[in-house]
């Protein structure tokens, strides 16, 4: 159990519970074993600084894929334990790079680690898919007697009773909890700020965002303080920092990952579902989380989640994949280092026999954010503010953007909501309606032949933002609006060579403008070495079947086409 | 196309549009060929009616089951012509009976019945599984360029563009439309009562309701009027008509079977979802229904649908069916002739070497409807009893009973809307945690096992009820708020001999001896031949296992008792 928190309750102003939860952090912190050595600067690209600091064995290690981790602990060729270590580590180094940490957990992962190391050499056996495999967790998520405030200074002093759900099923499997991580006030930026911890920034760059809200695991992940990680969206909040440090996230459909055990303001509300989901350094490690998951069948403790099994099927065993690909929403235009790395991606996939490429004509994806900006805060946005007032902490500048400044945000009558929610489901049907157009044929039994398989498109309009201007929500909270599986993948970096070209736009509405004009002040330079990602969408519970159309892309295309430095 | 309506738009009282939908209903039975002959009197049991009235080989066509009409057409031996043509003069007489139907569709059926025909004389094969197979459909869904008021008076006038989902799938399967039926004022009674078409009553005992809100259907099909038809329910509305007239019927899990193009108020409400499901005479009848349309796809054109097929899976190769009993809810005590017909199939199934019975103990089911009670109408019942005022017709006893004498309606705000959610939801998972400490052992790899597979239950506190007098939803509604399936099959029927000792019992609380008394007050005589029915009920999504454990509880036991007169 961690020590007490100061908090308002207690008569302490939000400024003191901040600077209370950050005197916790590091001392949890300061437990690493050895100590880190002391960094006097911190560079715009942070990566390097592990090969300062960790030894070859740690950089080794944290720099391992989750498959590879798992199997070379199972082979007994690594203890839990030094894996850990090396993590906890790590971890702490993140912190001071990109400031990405809500706490350490070294004494329950080191604790978990040696149970798990004299499990396997007990029974030579491993405990699960995920034996030793450090796992990192949004603060988003209870852990069993730790603070949990969702970002709130307010919330600061509430404490889990037990674990959250998918905590409990990852632990089973094998997974090691080292490292709890932030998020933005709110829960709902692209960003993560907050007045508890201050801003996460972008490891590959500081000037610029790791994302949010998972964008504390985007970070620490994209640092490889973890290889694995618990984030949640319900707009973009897994993919955002996924995409934002190089990374694969997944957002699954919604109700097949279990949700118990978060908190949040809105509890009960259902008019946008959001999910839960991994973020890795690899493919397969989302995999490997996602189908741990649903094989402990969560569903008869959380009867919400939906009782399908993960699908093995081999989807492309008798066709082409068919892949159609959306350059430009129609309403805010990416930034030319998105649409150089999208080209790129394209052009090798036209060249594939295994690939069929055609054009994805969006749909009304203006409209689709006026809907689920309206449904996001039915309640006009009363619980998340009365949160943030009764702790007196200003709002976040993107917390005005969401909620105060946001022509959209609407206190709904159960009625007003209700017709909200017919709008949402018509549009729902549409979009179907349109995907289903894509058919070349109808089979004689009524089957639709030749439909696209996946959408290929941007996660963002640019690579990770600046500071505080994650504004355009549309190319990730559109699959939200629509409940479509979606999947992270890193391509390249910008290349101020490659991306500095001046190009000659002009915007074509307010929200366009203000993308296209940040891109015309900072220029390629502004975005020197941040990863650019791209996005894979499914239909409805076609999860898996994005899965492995991303390993098709992968092996048609070899990306991704940077290293990590 | 009809014509065009009488309505309150251009005038009419409540009482003219009513009177002119009647006139209107019977100008379509009128243009039954040949005409039905002149019926003097109505019996109590208006079963032997039929054939007194009919034809030997109507007789014969009209008690098929679906499975066998879809066989005997299919191979030639009777057209569909022959076989619509009779299903529409038994509809007909059922209408006189019991006042089930809404409208006879002969011009549309008989067209399809005719294309149907030349289609399989010219190809050599059927359409589709229910090639030529009458269905009977519920007014609250939709048919295009037909009149769509959902019981009340002030929607008359409303005409559908387009036939409803579900009859599209249906009628390309080989279905063949040949009669509209009647529902309650709000579609919210377990009976059938409105002020446009009056009292639907119980075929085998016209002092009785016929149960509802699908009791058109569930009296037309009990008549055979029809051997397939589709209701809707979420509360009890397929389940109570199915099991007031000796029918299967089945309340699948949400989601999987289409509901668009019905009509009713609280659109876009989502607290508690309503389903769609058939009533058939056969149990075969329903899953040929159902597997039709979820083979058809369904999700791709109403995206809200769960995207898995129908599972072929045997769920009882490697282990027996436990069935748990559930005798009673503990707030309302069924009447004898359930407790008996339940204890007879119980006493079979305990012989049974292939099923194992243990008992089922009711959790909190008090509870469970005040929470769905208090969700059913968020808006405190604002849009029912607008468009009941609208016209300025009554209110039937039935919607006042569930509308403005009910204590749990309640008009939420936003904000206790997703409190009352939660409560729902924190219910769900105690109900859920309760089944799953059914489990008597866990494996290896933390699976539960031993679990009971099926409920066993009462479908309602009695037989059919005496008309305005369903009060007690709980033995239905209990499975909307858990969203299980649930499936009702006939047992018996109520016998004064074996039923009709006086029996001692105090009643616990007001609505046990609400229920009670009538049975003191009339005693078996007054449910004379009235079918009872029983329910199985299966976890959520499992309605592949709950239709296989029907059919296992049938072979074992060799049901139903009794044959149809």
């Amino acid at each position: 159990m961690a020590r007490a928190a100061v908090t308002i309750a207690s008569g302490a102003t939000w400024q003191e519970v901040a600077a209370d939860r950050q005197a916790y952090r590091d001392s949890t912190i300061a437990l690493v074993e050895p100590p880190l050595s002391e960094i006097s600067d911190i560079p715009l690209n942070t990566i390097p600084l592990a090969k300062q600091v960790l030894t070859a064995e740690e950089i080794n290690i944290t720099e391992s894929t989750v498959e590879d981790l798992a199997a070379t602990i199972a082979k007994g060729e690594l203890s839990a334990v030094t894996v850990t270590k090396a993590f906890l580590r790590r971890a702490a180094l993140a912190q001071k790079a990109c400031n990405c940490v809500v706490e350490l957990l070294p004494a329950r992962s080191l604790a978990r680690a040696e149970f798990l190391d004299k499990y396997l050499s007990e029974n030579g056996k491993t405990i699960g898919p995920l034996h030793g495999v450090p796992i990192s967790v949004k603060e988003h998520l209870g852990v069993k007697d730790l603070d949990h405030n969702a970002g709130f200074v307010s919330w600061v002093g509430r404490i889990s009773p037990e674990d959250a759900h998918i905590v409990q099923i990852l632990e089973a499997a094998g997974g090691v909890f080292h490292v709890r991580t932030t998020q933005p006030q709110s829960l709902m930026h692209l960003e993560t700020s907050s007045n508890l911890y201050g801003v996460t920034t972008n490891p590959f760059n500081t000037t610029l965002t790791s994302g949010g809200s998972s964008g504390g695991e985007g970070a620490l992940i994209g640092f490889r303080g973890s290889c694995l990680g618990i984030g949640t969206d319900i707009g973009g909040s897994i993919r955002s920092p996924a995409a934002n440090n190089g990374l694969y996230g997944m957002k699954p459909t919604t109700l097949r990952l279990p949700v118990g055990g978060w908190t949040a303001t809105m509890a009960g509300a259902e008019q946008i579902v959001p999910t839960i989901g991994p973020l890795s350094t690899s493919l397969e490690g989302c995999k490997i989380f996602i189908k741990a998951i649903i094989d402990a069948k969560p569903w008869y403790k959380e009867p919400s989640m939906l009782p399908f099994p993960w699908k093995e099927e081999d989807f492309f065993s008798k066709k082409k994949l068919k892949i159609a690909v959306l350059w430009d929403d129609g309403v805010v235009k990416p930034h030319p280092p998105v649409t150089r790395a999208l080209k790129e991606v394209v052009d090798k996939l036209k060249e594939s026999s295994n690939v069929e490429i055609v054009e994805w004509k969006p749909y009304k994806h203006d409209l689709a954010w006026e809907l689920i900006a309206n449904l996001y805060f039915s309640d006009g946005g009363a619980q998340e503010l009365a949160a943030c007032a009764e702790s007196n902490e200003p709002l976040r500048p993107l917390t005005k953007y969401i909620l105060t400044e946001n022509p959209h945000v609407q206190a709904h009558s159960v009625d007003s909501m209700w017709a909200a929610c017919v709008k949402r489901d018509n549009y729902r049907a549409e979009y179907a309606a349109h995907w289903n157009s894509t058919a070349t044929s109808v089979s004689s039994t009524g089957e639709l032949e030749g439909m696209v398989d996946i959408i290929l498109c941007p996660v963002g309009p640019g690579a990770a933002p600046k500071i505080d201007t994650a504004k355009w929500w549309g190319y990730t909270s559109q699959w939200n609006l629509l409940d479509y599986p979606a999947l992270i993948f890193p391509v390249d970096k910008v290349v101020v060579a490659k991306d500095g070209e001046k190009t000659d736009y002009q915007p074509r509405n307010e929200k366009d403008k203000y993308n296209w004009d940040l891109w015309e002040k900072y220029g390629a330079e502004g975005w020197k070495d941040a990863p650019v990602s791209l996005q894979l969408v499914g239909r409805r519970y076609e999860d898996e079947k994005v899965i492995q159309a991303l390993e098709i892309v992968q092996k048609e295309t070899g990306q991704p086409f940077v290293t990590y430095t």
